[in-house]
């Protein structure tokens, strides 16, 4: 197990009593980031429904999947093994009936027929199907929205939470290395990507990783002006700007990292402009983080150093982060953008990701950092400045410095 | 592109005229499989919302996402730019309001505020709440559940698609043999998890690959009860049986292949015995599929065989595949299985998927295959058999024949 049993029932108690503030009597937890913080059950189950339950008196959640998976989640769950249940094959992807309609008669026969449910009106793999037969399997139970309930009990990390989550910045900081060893004029995308994938899940002899929520992003030529494109098997090329945003995802925690290179001796001069811009106005945000301070806060610290410039970046500077399941790494809470006005606590973990992406070109700095009382932890430590390369027969030199 | 513009405009006419059975005058496409079959758009764009739109009388779709990801979609997508539109990135992920608010003003500003608009009711990535809001942006319309029907046009498979497929299955006979290579007694799953990503992604020097939609898929130990674990750190060991599924992904095009391992000299009568009744099994299905045949048929071709052994798989044995996106590679359309009686049309791609997932152990075989007027066409040629490998001084010799 990934966490003790202690921490597991002080999470499952932390949301019972965000659920008691809005009366609610039976928690629908859809997320699969959401499962797996609640129940430690993390297999490739969620490509159908699954749930776990959360009750207000009860100490264990429970969960509920298709029957070829339940295996999986009763070996992997804290739970005891009466707290797992499947749900028959024959209501898989078959016109005219749907799982929901199984698990909202199970939801009945546990006494919640007139109860207060709550759901997660926005998380991945909840449709509005789901939704529907649920409700029709539960007719006099009152339906309530509670999306982000759970993602909001994770913001803060436990020491074991924040323990794979350092060992996540290590796999990507391994992750980041294959990159910049392997990108150079004449070698495929692909071959890259490849490399960056087979460090992602063996990165050393220590531990192992898990695969990344959000695949290997690297940004080149044309496709460098978008956010999330995929690789190609087109060859870098002499002159290209290449950003790469990686993960590295250790018992499904994940730490981020974005940087930039250029291959060419001479980068164009409006790259290592905004690269200096860009590097300054995180400092400015590191100086400033801590606990207590807002996203709102953390975001205007930047724009100072990038209104200077006459740069802008309309999309926000960073969200929290933690347990990753495709296709998000984000918690969808805490963003780092004017009009946000949570004090943001220790403990947490926010992914400051500055993308610039502009007109044909773009350029990424990021970092993955811990809010501590004081100021942050950052949590990977690699060179934060355009990396250049420019000859392929220089490839061994590029490793950046331990 | 990966298909030609023609090929695009076909397709988008084959939805409106399942569109114009039901009276729908635009349809709004979530899925981002076939968001990618009607667009060719396929960035990470999905993991907030998207669509593509259909609209009856429009030769082209049209396709609405993030505004940092628009850039992507115009560089992929087949249509005019003027067709490719951004929604603000103030709407990502904001308390209080939605992308969907934005989306439906835009729907109702195109003319739709009073017409038929159709639906993913339980698609991947489009939730309760961004239906929610689409209604409250566009309180006159009607909106109608269309759940799969770009799915069910996505059944057969053009030539362009076919070659995708094939060239997926050379990338999983490649990934496979490197799973055949790797696993041995003391070696880590994540060591050879990371090679078959290796593999999956860079399989040679003619082309590279995506990444498959599911995960490598191990089976090992007491794992190998349930259908989708996840890989972990610890080595495999003697005596132990390992089944393995993996796909290969081509441009989006996926294709699959389960194969079973033991690491031992004699490997357990049960298993010998199941795997020669699967094997059996499928070749029985083999014999009988083509053109016209429907799943209740394959799957009793199936059970007859194995129920001579007093075997029953409660699971379908089998599902339509194409284009996978994260989380799935099916198509959610075509089952092998009882009481599914829909003739299955020539150029239907099919995994047959026989997972024996038992009490303790299990064992998988499968072969992805194309229906033929008169047979069917196995995208790979691999041998079937449960592989034995009994030192790990052998692994040499491992190598199955090509």
């Amino acid at each position: 197990m990934p966490f003790s049993k202690s921490e597991f029932k002080s999470r499952n108690a932390n949301v019972c009593a965000r659920m008691a503030e809005q009366n609610i009597d039976l928690l629908l937890v859809s997320d699969p980031a959401n499962i797996y913080w609640l129940t430690g059950a993390g297999d490739w189950s969620f490509y159908v429904p699954q749930f776990a339950l959360v009750m207000a008196d009860n100490e264990e959640p429970m969960w509920i999947g298709r029957a070829m998976d339940t295996p999986g989640a009763r070996l992997t769950a804290w739970m005891a093994a009466e707290n797992v249940h499947p749900y028959p094959e024959n209501y898989i992807q078959r016109a005219g009936i749907h799982a929901s309609d199984y698990i909202g008669e199970f939801i009945a026969s546990l006494g919640f027929k007139t109860k207060r449910i709550g759901y997660e009106s926005d998380s991945y793999y909840f449709s509005p199907k789901s939704l529907g037969h649920l409700q029709r399997a539960l007719p006099n139970a009152a339906f309530v929205d509670c999306d982000l309930l759970v993602n909001w009990a994770r913001a803060v990390k436990s020491e074991a939470e924040l323990g794979y989550m350092r060992q996540a910045a290590a796999i990507v900081k391994t992750a980041m290395r294959a990159a910049y060893n392997g990108i150079a004029p004449g070698v495929r995308q692909c071959d890259v990507v490849a490399d960056i994938y087979k460090a992602q899940i063996a990165p050393n002899a220590e531990f192992g990783g898990d695969l990344t929520s959000l695949c290997p992003i690297i940004l080149a030529g044309e496709m460098a002006s978008t956010a999330h494109p995929i690789w190609t098997d087109a060859p870098f090329t002499n002159g290209q700007t290449v950003a790469i945003e990686l993960g590295g995802s250790r018992r499904r925690y994940t730490s981020a990292l974005a940087r930039t290179m250029h291959l060419g001796k001479k980068p164009p001069q409006n790259l290592t402009d905004t690269a200096k811009a860009v590097e300054e106005g995180l400092e400015a945000v590191l100086a400033i983080a801590k606990a207590g301070v807002t996203g709102a806060e953390m975001h205007a610290a930047w724009q100072t150093v990038l209104s200077r410039d006459g740069l802008k970046k309309e999309s926000r500077i960073g969200y929290a982060m933690g347990i990753g399941f495709p296709p998000d790494w984000g918690e969808h809470t805490i963003s780092l953008r004017a009009g946000e006005n949570t004090a943001i606590e220790a403990d947490t973990t926010i992914h400051i990701m500055l993308g610039m992406w502009m007109e044909g070109w773009g350029m990424e700095m990021s970092e993955t950092v811990r809010i501590m009382p004081d100021g942050v932890e950052c949590l990977t430590n690699f060179p934060r400045g355009l990396h250049l390369k420019h000859e392929k027969r220089n490839r061994q030199d590029a490793q950046p410095q331990q």
